[in-house]
């Protein structure tokens, strides 16, 4: 059987593949500093490098610091599958939160750790262990593989987005995803929608420079005050959203969903415990995944005014910022949220300071059929890696990437996850099972087998 | 007459005393920052040794890296006066927005610009300029001077207090201070009223580290939500402070201040100016002057919360800090305050997060009675010293020291202010008059030898 061949292959060349998922794992590729940006592409360029000596024809799409790299395995018949996949990382920040450093991966307990194992260059080398397993054990693919790596994830960049507009090549009957969760350390998962989001930043101005708190106290606007009332107004502390409008298209559960859930029967307490969280927090009448996966949020992702370093200084700050960001769920729209959040903050900042708002970064919430046959295969092909069963889930966070397949394809998106939730992407000391690695590869084999 | 001697000298000596002046500048005395440790030490003994040149008996008194300076001119008569001021100085931050280096001091449309030299440097300077001017011009003191030189005024040290407290040698009759402001440009004042302060640190605790906003939004308390929440609930948008007790304690205006304010005629428009200010934002029913002399502030000095970098992080921050003060007005008390702040703060803080509450530092108001004879001899001295009148003034800043002098001492302290509160104390491009360090020298002169 092809599969146990594959399994084997895998196996007995474990301990190279960890080797080179380190190597990947080394460059600092955080698409979202331009300090990074010779780190970025030299990541690019191994990946491409690394697929081209598969016998790939691969190549980077775009002359940027941070360009889609493009690879293709002709198969036997003229059908074509894309596999997308990011190597670029999250900013690594709060350092010294990491037990060890984000850029040099140590192996420890069966995990890997560095920045950006879970999210996503692990996931996405469990893809390309799949296709060398394949066409190393004389296996020949049924339909042509596109990989589609890019490395503005993170940041939001648009250089995914202009390739698509204007690529021509590419037609897909469905594209491979592991950039998300599987249900639990067992239990594999095929995620069938995700939210989306849009992100922008708040700056309150309220003083040429900032000016002494004693002297001037009273009589000005002190601008971190304003943004305390503007954000505090946004989310009530019945986990409410406060933007007028902002829940008019939230789509309600399906009955087969909230059954689905019930049946998932989720730990609350080891999220709790997890997250070293002194209690959970969210909408009333919900249940926690229905929180995380099927209701919009607002955020605070950063903060900063005045003076923040030690002791005191006693200033009234000329400015105050926020970054935030709301995630939205079927069937909001980015440009409507983002006009509401903008008209309603407005209204509500007082006109003895300047509101700026910026749009960082946005994309549109996704469902897919469950009943499609792709998603179906994609099931099966779980199975097969992981030993069990899948569920079916949502899942919280947003990739953006997939709207645009979607739009550009009318395709479905098989988000299969290898990862977990706990594996701390965007956060200190994030890491990703060994075993995942291979189970992951194997499930992508098998997939690719059946397609 | 002895005072056209000393205007003379003072005159003569103009290039030498801003030579010196500019080298007590350039050292970087930032007391609340123990990297700057050496720095301030090193000022502390140029200072001394510079009031040991002049034949004072000149001391550190102690060992500490800011150390209170000491120095003793002897007097005809056995009575004292104490001349207070201090040599360290606020940090530099913002510093990209400082037009020159803030310790390179530069001279410029007869301001000198540098970092402390209005706040204490040039203002305590110009007490040493007037004694120089005495004992050189063959004048000799009527009183003992004692000059009580401190590191720890703009941190909220306790090594002057701890001096104090067992100190037995000086008991002076006044304490002179410059550490404020004139009126405006021509106008000397006196300052009769000082605010108090107290400072703190709030934490909000949520999470043990970031983590992912899609993954776990609308789950977990968001800290820097809950800390908008709090911070928001302090000061309302009708400028009132809305910690239950906190007017309590406030002492009316009496009817002389309110007809001397209603006389100062503050230029309201003016100020808006100065600050680069939208408009100008206070209590209601309280005219300017009241509001930044004699009403209680509350104030977020800093916020830090989550990523605050380039572009966007999708994070729940673990975290949020706000660095906070309040100005106190007769008859509040730090200690109640801070009281009726942790109370209300705590009560109102959710049981989803952890709360920290850190004391910084904190120190009473102040009022003097205007009609004490001291109080009288320093307005004359100010008035031969800049050729005007002076007013009496009340100042919305803290000068915690003042409050210790009058618990040791009983006796009045002269603030005697040579700055502008457009000089720029706490912010960036802070400068001085030349014109007001030399007419200040001459009105300490006037004063010592009238005591």
């Amino acid at each position: 059987m092809d599969i146990d061949r594959i399994k084997d292959y895998l196996w007995n060349n474990r301990q190279r593949f960890l080797d080179e998922l380190t190597q990947f794992l080394r460059f600092p590729s955080i698409s979202a500093q331009q300090a990074h940006d010779k780190d970025t592409l030299a990541c690019a360029k191994w990946i491409k490098d690394r697929l081209a000596a598969l016998g790939l024809k691969a190549r980077l799409a775009d002359d940027s610091s941070q360009p889609v790299v493009l690879a293709v395995a002709e198969g036997r018949s003229g059908r074509q599958v894309a596999i997308y996949g990011h190597y670029d990382v999250q900013p690594v920040d709060p350092l010294d939160q990491w037990h060890t450093m984000p850029f040099e991966p140590v192996i420890k307990d069966g995990m890997i750790f560095a920045r950006g194992v879970s999210d996503d260059k692990g996931q996405l080398y469990a893809h390309v262990m799949a296709v060398e397993a394949i066409l190393r054990t004389g296996g020949r693919l049924p339909s042509t593989v596109v990989f589609l790596l890019e490395g503005q994830e993170e940041s939001g960049g648009d250089h995914l987005a202009r390739f698509l507009q204007s690529d021509k090549d590419i037609r897909p009957e469905a594209v491979m995803v592991s950039d998300s969760s599987m249900y639990d350390q067992q239990t594999p998962a095929l995620t069938y929608g995700l939210r989306g989001i849009v992100a922008m930043e708040l700056i309150v101005k309220a003083l040429a420079k900032d000016v002494h708190s004693g002297t001037y106290g009273g009589a000005v606007a002190n601008p971190a005050i304003v943004l305390s009332w503007l954000l505090s107004r946004c989310l009530g502390p019945d986990g409410r959203i406060q933007i007028p409008g902002i829940y008019d298209d939230v789509l309600p559960l399906a009955d087969w969903e909230r059954e689905n859930i019930r049946k998932l029967a989720f730990d609350d307490q080891g999220l709790i415990t997890q997250l070293g969280a002194k209690g959970l927090f969210g909408e009333p009448r919900y249940s926690m995944l229905e929180r995380m996966w099927a209701r919009p949020t607002f955020e605070i992702n950063g903060l900063i005014s005045g003076y923040t370093g030690q002791g005191a200084k006693t200033i009234i700050p000329a400015e105050a910022c926020a970054k935030i960001s709301m995630r939205l769920v079927p069937d909001q729209r980015p440009e409507r949220v983002q006009a509401l959040v903008r008209d309603y903050l407005e209204r509500v900042c007082p006109n003895t300071v300047d509101l700026q708002i910026h749009h960082l970064h946005a994309s549109g919430p996704i469902l897919f059929d469950i009943q499609h046959p792709m998603m179906r295969k994609a099931a099966d092909a779980l199975r097969i890696g992981f030993g069990r069963q899948p569920v079916f889930i949502r899942c919280g966070g947003s990739i953006p990437v997939v709207e645009q397949f979607v739009q550009k394809w009318q395709c479905p998106v098989l988000l299969m996850g290898f990862g977990q939730d706990s594996d701390g992407a965007h956060s200190p000391n994030e890491h990703f099972s060994i075993q995942s690695l291979f189970n992951g590869a194997l499930a992508s084999a098998a997939l690719l087998l059946s397609l």
